[in-house]
């Protein structure tokens, strides 16, 4: 293996940097770097374009295939002890392997649509596992990208990116406020379809073919007026049972597999 | 407020007992028993015919309001101190209510189904969190019940509970061996379609208006032949992403909704 620095205390300034990347969202916005864990997790970063900074791994935890991965990867390289490890890494897995990565901020001017774009949007999400198993979700689906307007977390949260099982770097995944996403979606023609229980029609009988995006607001106050007022239409799953709501990703899920049913 | 016994001790053994009932599945095991916490989930508990042990409740936490709900409760209370209570809460939220209920051991001939019966059937769910979640969304879809198969969790760990908001007190749910599960679901002519990636048809393709049985493993390993072999179709979600499957308690939702779909 190539030349890596070694590091077996806490202290040392490297380490004490990358943990103050996982935990303080103020330090992920004024630096613009990432924290990446896990293996997988990686491989979708290094497809999706993102350059690694960094990279902290722990031998006893990774394997030698996974070591030649790293030495591949061409950029410093901190072998880390154990303890140390433990010390930095926010999942109980055992993967080993850790990259401090640049942030990409993406615009809406930034997308590039398919012909009959499939959106999500969501207002004010407030738990970064939320988003995060969204955005999984909208990869599945084959979804052109994600807006998320006037956001209560960044998108580059641990517990997102974990949640997301590194979906937050394959989806293009917007932050804007919610003028300029409605303004986006109108000029393009992309129709606005609003999940609300009130005054809406059963999501299934109503048509996705065409460019179309699923708005959905928090589980606990639902949407403003706002998109209300800018919704093409009012959709609703329907509740057989007794509790409130469905989870905002299982509800985006639901709808964005009967836009897939619809167009395939 | 009727008679209550006051603790502000964590050593008192009513407090030590309510903790072993939440951290140790052997003792919901012996005992038969399970815990509750908080007013919503206690209260899907009561309308679905659970009776109460035992409530504690913390004044400084819970309103008046549910002060006098707890009154009507008819067990035995314990007003606990702000301390003891924040050692027994499994929950971080403050709602300020536990309750020990009689567990419900439901067995698949207890089971009154509906005419075209809706059935979900996890094969050794392995995290009680997704297990919850299925419960949610099962729920939401109307199901008749949900099977679970060879099991290696309990089905009142805490984790279910806080993850199904109370569904589990609400939708029929068998701990069972698999091949009990067959035998009842082919007794009763229930298609079984097992969700599989290979040699399957597009969920959307398929027909679940009648007595439909969904069957779904574990993310990592999926089903065993057992079911493989007893299925009437394997069905798949088409995936268009990169990432390799759908969270278990999302592709539930997708595919009971679909039954939903079809049976409006």
């Amino acid at each position: 293996m190539k030349q890596t620095l070694k590091i077996s205390s806490a202290h040392n300034e490297k380490v004490k940097f990358l943990q103050e990347l996982q935990q303080k969202s103020a330090v992920r916005r004024e630096t613009g770097l990432a924290v990446v864990e896990g293996l997988r997790e990686m491989g979708h970063c290094l497809r999706a374009g993102y350059e690694f900074h960094s990279v902290f791994f722990c031998p006893p935890l990774i394997g030698e295939g996974a070591m030649r991965s790293i030495d591949g990867y061409g950029c410093k390289c901190y072998e880390v002890s154990r303890e140390v490890y433990e010390k930095v890494a926010y999942r109980g897995s055992t993967e080993g392997v850790i990259a401090i990565v640049d942030q990409k901020r993406i615009m809406l001017a930034d997308l590039s649509l398919s012909e009959h774009p499939l959106i999500v949007v969501l207002e004010s999400v407030e738990k970064p596992g939320n988003l995060g198993a969204v955005l999984r979700s909208a990869d599945a689906a084959g979804a052109d990208a994600v807006l998320v307007c006037d956001p209560l977390t960044d998108l580059y949260n641990p517990n997102l990116i974990r949640s997301s099982i590194g979906a937050i770097f394959r989806v293009p995944c917007v932050a804007c406020a919610s003028g300029e996403a409605i303004d986006f979606l109108k000029g393009k023609g992309i129709k606005i379809l609003t999940a609300q229980l009130q005054d809406s029609e059963l999501y299934y009988d109503t048509d996705m073919r065409c460019g179309t995006a699923i708005v959905m607001g928090t589980e606990s106050t639902g949407l403003t007026n706002v998109w209300r007022e800018a919704a093409d239409a009012h959709i609703r799953i329907p509740m057989n049972g007794e509790l409130d709501s469905l989870n905002v990703s299982v509800s985006a899920a639901i709808l964005l597999f009967e836009a897939v049913r619809q167009r395939n």
